[in-house]
């Protein structure tokens, strides 16, 4: 492990670490919070996966949530969208490639062997913190935004007893019925829709649902709401009486300036999830 | 004036715009946060000066000061750090030039006509603002970061009766025995020391202090606290009895990690100034 940085934030700790993973065969950067509680012993953690072009450090900068994660003394992760380096493949488009994951294990070429980013967020990394941080892992929660959103939900819902809440920015919420998603899925997964429905919101709500709360913002001036198809989530949320809190807020767009400004209650919904016993 | 974008934020708008400069001689771009109150009628405003190497944008995306600022029912104005533009005249050096304007009028080549940041931000944008937006301008204060906080010093106790408070977070504090000083007012006003006492927190307080409240944060482990005389502005102001707060802050740097920490408390104490009678 490589520190990169290390910044004093809120009585805790911003760092930036880099590792290597055996998942994406490459180097991999992420940010951690850890809260002044951190050094007395293991807290719970909320991971959260980024959009589209982001890297680790977009929400560690833009997104406001370390204030409150310090008050209620919990960890945050932030991890990269894809593999990097000079020998990962790549694509000129912004929405495909590095940046891009859409946190699947593709089984396509050129994006075989290193965009695995499912592996990487639910084992890979995971292991890497508990070995080295004092992280309690049988306390875990995930967010995320946009195309970070749509992995959190989806590893949320895939990986039952994991995650105590789930909650999601604007996520892309079916995936296999936008433009946001069939082409991911198409060039990460190929052409067997069959395989996609693994890595579609809608879908897997459809089909298992969540054993924990769920919250969901989405802004109603969301230049991509289009794309992000919350009425199918929404449709399938209510059709399963899922626990969940799903809402629209009036003239917020796709921006941090919108994430930032429900950060505070996503926060206080997994603090009390983590600390529910 | 141009809207370059307007997003919705803590209930209020994020605005960056820009508009043709007198002062400067260019097009400057600035960033605007109105709370939700600017909607009833005119509000309160904080000026925030950015460091070395900034845009408007650095603080208005990262310093997380638009959350406080809109449960205060405060407008903050984010201004650039420099002249802009291709006949604008720039160094190599990052602090120099573009983003280093270090708040003074320049009077040598080649940085005349247009390095005229202190008439900009103490004459230009204020009238620009009034005409177009809903801000109380009887009731102003000032902060900024580094040679932000340099910048708010200065003015603040250049300009007695314009702002009912001023705060810093790790003020460049005596510029005119410093690295980060010396070089500029030499490269900007010229070798004529004498000319650049009126830009120097240190000298001011020495010479006349601020007629109101003053708050100063430094980290402990700033990397370039040498470069920033804490101790030279805190002998001032204690010598002068100055109505001050100044702080050092254990384990925090000069990042914006170290500033969104605080800024809270630095909104709060400006709050309680601005809604003072």
């Amino acid at each position: 492990m490589e520190i990169i940085s290390e910044n004093r934030a809120f009585g805790g700790t911003q760092g930036v670490y880099s590792h290597s993973s055996h998942s994406t065969r490459c180097d991999m950067t992420f940010g951690l919070f850890l809260p002044e509680e951190a050094q007395m012993g293991p807290v719970p953690v909320i991971w959260y996966l980024s959009g589209l072009t982001c890297t680790h450090e977009n929400a560690m900068v833009k997104a406001g949530a370390q204030q409150w994660a310090a008050e209620q003394g919990i960890a945050l992760v932030f991890p990269d969208t894809s593999p990097r380096g000079e020998t990962v493949a790549d694509d000129p488009a912004y929405d495909l490639g590095k940046g891009a994951g859409f946190y699947v294990n593709a089984t396509q070429a050129p994006w075989t062997p290193h965009y695995n980013m499912w592996d990487y967020i639910t084992e890979d990394l995971p292991s890497f913190l508990q070995e080295d941080f004092p992280l309690d892992l049988s306390r875990q929660s995930i967010m995320g935004h946009s195309m970070g959103g749509h992995g959190a939900l989806t590893m949320a819902m895939s990986l039952p007893g994991r995650f105590r809440s789930v909650s999601a920015f604007a996520p892309i919420s079916n995936p296999t019925a936008s433009e946001w998603g069939r082409k991911q899925l198409t060039a990460y997964l190929g052409d067997d829709e069959s395989t996609w429905a693994a890595h579609d919101a809608t879908l897997l709500m459809q089909d298992k649902g969540f054993d924990g709360p769920m919250l969901v913002d989405t802004g109603t001036n969301d230049q991509f709401i289009d794309l992000l198809c919350p009425e199918a989530l929404a449709a399938a949320a209510n059709a399963r009486r899922q626990e969940a809190t799903l809402r629209l807020q009036k003239g917020y767009d796709h921006s941090y300036f919108f994430v930032s400004t429900f950060m505070e209650e996503h926060i206080a919904f997994h603090a009390e999830a983590l600390y529910a016993d």
